[in-house]
């Protein structure tokens, strides 16, 4: 099992990179293909955007790789997303992708095109507390779908997506066919008022009405000088409710060593 | 010229209302009725959802009040907007309503329900350095429609947003027709990654590509601890450019005294 390991937002850590490494060599069920590209800057971004997507293009079109690891996010997927998942090549057929956060427009945007993909953990969360068990629920997703790096939940189709990056998928040609799909969300760094105001976008698309129900992962909430006088809960049980869609309670995803995978799929688990 | 103020979205300082019930008594050509809503305060907005459509909707309704000024942004307007925009009471008619920054939600939703918009400034802007002369340029806007008070590119149909206010109208039942329309934005406190996102969620829609240009109004950005390698003009001369938009420069708005008043309109100016 080879899995290659590309950067289409933010550079990787080399410290992350080499503890990664670590972990996988002690495996022995996988090799892991770190490239280059994922130590490249170019501003906010690990390299141009034409840098980006060439790494990106040259793992999918790999027919000896196995699975496309995203290193971590940041902030640039949807730069390149567009052309990443036109005209997709042959050898993508039956590899596995993994990344979450801003990965997720790349997430939708190769599910769109007919690719196999998961929001889960990616190699630069070996960095947080406890991240070994993140990189290890990774790879054992990524080596044989083990169901025990799964969301325990995950009853029928499922997607998850940062609450933000799904605001801002609405809209464009990466917006996914959430019809009858349970829909995952986690959220970092934004303020209550911030997680109110993206519900309120986010529940009003008809597309997102489609959906089987809203779970809630973690949320990673600053303080902001007016407190807001609801929890993220509250918020999103409400625009749940003022919308008519379902709240289906808690999901085990999230911004920290916890998160669990969530594969894009159709069918039940 | 009776000029009713209520708050939307966060509650006015005090010294704000004080100030500016000062500056509408010396010109002698207005009277400032400051709702008490104004300074009501439930968590982070000014009083309960239903206090605060209560208040537009009585102004709203009353017909010796000829315009509606909002007292300031923070967030929340969105909250409301669906109700104070439905079923419009009669003496709406010929009534002129002013805001921006939050108040985009309203501005919205109202013109889309027939009612006479524009973006420009709020009352809790005269705590800004040089705050008065906004007052006074909103103030002769309200009263008598000083073309002096406008935005100086004006050339068409236009309207003006906050970005990311924009951008989570986009999809829900408030989303404005821009065909045509020269679309100004502005921006507070996002960073330039963020604004990247922003620009690409927003020229990526339908119907925002229907707009006959867009144009960039100040943002204030904080640093990031990634330096983005583009400022706020590139990105969004990078956006339309990629969307086929054309971008038709500047803009004399943003959060600050200087903001100029931008009518929501579908003839020329």
């Amino acid at each position: 099992m080879r899995i290659a390991l590309v950067a289409p937002s933010c550079p990787l850590k080399r410290e992350a990179a080499e503890a990664v490494r670590a972990l996988a060599a002690a495996r022995g069920d996988c090799e892991l293909i770190i490239h280059p590209q994922c130590f490249a800057s170019d501003g906010h971004f690990a390299g141009s955007d034409a840098v980006r997507l060439a790494a990106l293009r040259e793992v999918m079109a790999d027919p000896t790789v196995d699975a496309v690891w995203f290193a971590r996010g940041g902030y640039g997927s949807n730069r390149i997303a567009g052309a990443a998942a036109s005209d997709l090549p042959e050898a993508v057929r039956g590899k596995r992708f993994l990344g979450y956060s801003d990965g997720g427009f790349l997430l939708a945007a190769l599910h769109k095109a007919g690719a196999s993909v998961a929001h889960g953990p990616m190699a630069q969360d070996v960095l947080r507390t406890g991240g070994a068990a993140a990189i290890e629920r990774a790879l054992d997703w990524l080596v044989r779908e083990e169901p025990a790096s799964l969301e325990g939940g995950l009853a029928g189709p499922s997607m998850a997506f940062n609450l933000t990056v799904l605001s801002c998928l609405l809209g464009t040609a990466f917006e996914p066919d959430f019809t009858g799909v349970e829909l995952l969300i986690e959220e970092l760094d934004e303020e209550h008022y911030r997680i109110d105001r993206l519900m309120f976008h986010v529940t009003s698309s008809a597309a997102v009405r489609a959906c089987a129900g809203i779970r809630l992962g973690r949320c990673y909430v600053p303080e902001n000088d007016r407190p807001f006088g609801f929890d993220e809960e509250a918020i999103v049980r409400d625009w749940c409710s003022r919308s008519g869609i379902a709240f289906r309670g808690r999901a085990d995803i999230g911004h920290d060593a916890d998160n669990k995978v969530v594969p894009f799929r159709l069918g039940p688990t």
